[in-house]
């Protein structure tokens, strides 16, 4: 199978999408009761439109095992309508050793994901059981788009340039790579830094969660994060798009109506991008 | 229900064990197949020596939904056959706002656990949602056991000091404290490390794996790590009490030896601690 990169990279272009859609179903939210209708549902109204969808696992881990017979379903419903999809398993996850061997057989052989989000706060021990899975990938937690990422990922360390946290696991995450197969998440929130991430890692792709009800800017968060050829991005909305109406009838086409014009905006970006293939 | 370090020092101080077993089953190497009988057979024959068992998520996961059913069935028996031991769910979740809160509702709802791992590496938001769970309590893993716990745990913070990311996470997470409900992972196969953190850190109870496998000292981990009343810890051993033996008819009697084993040293090692109750 071909490195999870160039797979992003084929389905971006081919569909003329960086979007990614968070499946994170929050029954205090949702307009009907069943998970796997809601997300098939949804699924059903946006594959066109979509690179990517993105399980949040907690949400499903909530409904405890109901909830994860649900994922299941969602998976297998994605690779019977839209093969070409990627599916991001967000769990964060993070640990070592024969713990983390015994992870990443959950996220690739388990649940399937052809990229899991990993946190590498146990260095590269946490992220080296990941890399033994042909044509998967990791997005490494480097930047992240809430408030209190700066308590810990901000801090500068003491050495030659002084650079903050974030830039060290975003050096150590290139270093790991062997062949594209790891990517970063950056928050929209903090376009600055995502700038900063890119212009440093030229290829590396990046998740970009946190627009739309996190409050980061599509437009800024585009023109700071595409690679060299308008490319190498998943821009992940998940409440704004799941959630855009909560009536029973009507939210798949909310949903849809939500993607294209995330879609729309994102391909507006590219636009004003140098050496853009738009 | 009274904070979960109050119970973790009650449970100790009453059956004078700071043991902690990990669950951690590996087809690869359970000498029966049955998941949950595995573990119900370790826990009948262990649970008088130990004040807590850590499940540790990445097994069960990586069984599938089968394993999560082995999991539910394991805490169970926990309960039933030994209520007052802690029950650690080690799964280093680690995410923010309304997800976070998702993770605090699987592991404290769902799974029952008394005390789960969280990783913080995005800060105050991760940790938040776990701490309105009355009663329940949460370890931040600040220092880990692994060999590449280095990559980032220990670079120098540029700022007065010069302190090491892992002693700025082991103070936030005093600071984030609200009565007893947040403690620490520190790897035995650091025990230096350990001695800087109990001395800046005097009453948080702390979380030692990396013991029997792993390589870490119990002797040099109790002196260096014990609070000033010769407790505040949990020394987890998983691979080396639960894999004592290969053999289906005798593991449950090894895993008790072994259990007693560490149990002795632990216990020994307070002796020559000053001012231990021991």
């Amino acid at each position: 199978m071909e490195p999870f990169a160039t797979r992003l990279d084929e389905v971006a272009a081919r569909k003329n999408t960086m979007v990614c859609v968070g499946l994170d179903p929050d029954p205090r939210r949702m307009p009907i009761d069943d998970v796997a209708q809601f997300n098939k549902r949804i699924i059903d109204a946006t594959h066109p439109l979509v690179a990517a969808y993105k399980p949040q696992m907690a949400y499903y881990e909530a409904l405890g095992i109901d909830g994860l017979r649900a994922l299941e379903e969602t998976v297998r419903h994605i690779r019977d309508v839209a093969p070409e999809v990627l599916i991001v398993g967000d769990g964060k996850r993070g640990d070592m050793g024969p713990t983390a061997t015994a992870y990443a057989t959950a996220m690739f052989d388990v649940w399937d994901f052809d990229v899991v989000t990993v946190n590498a706060y146990q260095g590269s021990d946490t992220v080296e059981p990941f890399l033994q899975h042909p044509g998967r990938g990791v997005f490494i937690v480097c930047r992240t788009s809430n408030p209190s990422s700066r308590d810990f990922q901000d801090l500068r360390i003491d050495e030659e340039g002084k650079p903050q946290l974030f830039e060290k696991v975003a050096e150590a995450a290139e270093r790991w790579d062997i062949g594209g197969n790891i990517g970063l998440v950056v928050g929209a929130t903090f376009p600055m830094e995502l700038r900063l991430l890119r212009a440093d890692h030229t290829t590396m792709p990046i998740l970009v969660p946190g627009v739309g009800a996190q409050g980061g800017d599509v437009i800024k968060a585009v023109k700071a994060g595409v690679d060299g050829n308008g490319r190498g991005m998943l821009i992940n909305s998940s409440r704004g798009i799941i959630y855009a109406s909560d009536h029973p009838k009507d939210y798949p086409r909310y949903a849809k109506i939500a993607c294209q014009s995330l879609q729309r905006q994102i391909n507006h970006a590219l636009e004003a991008v140098p050496g853009s293939a738009k």
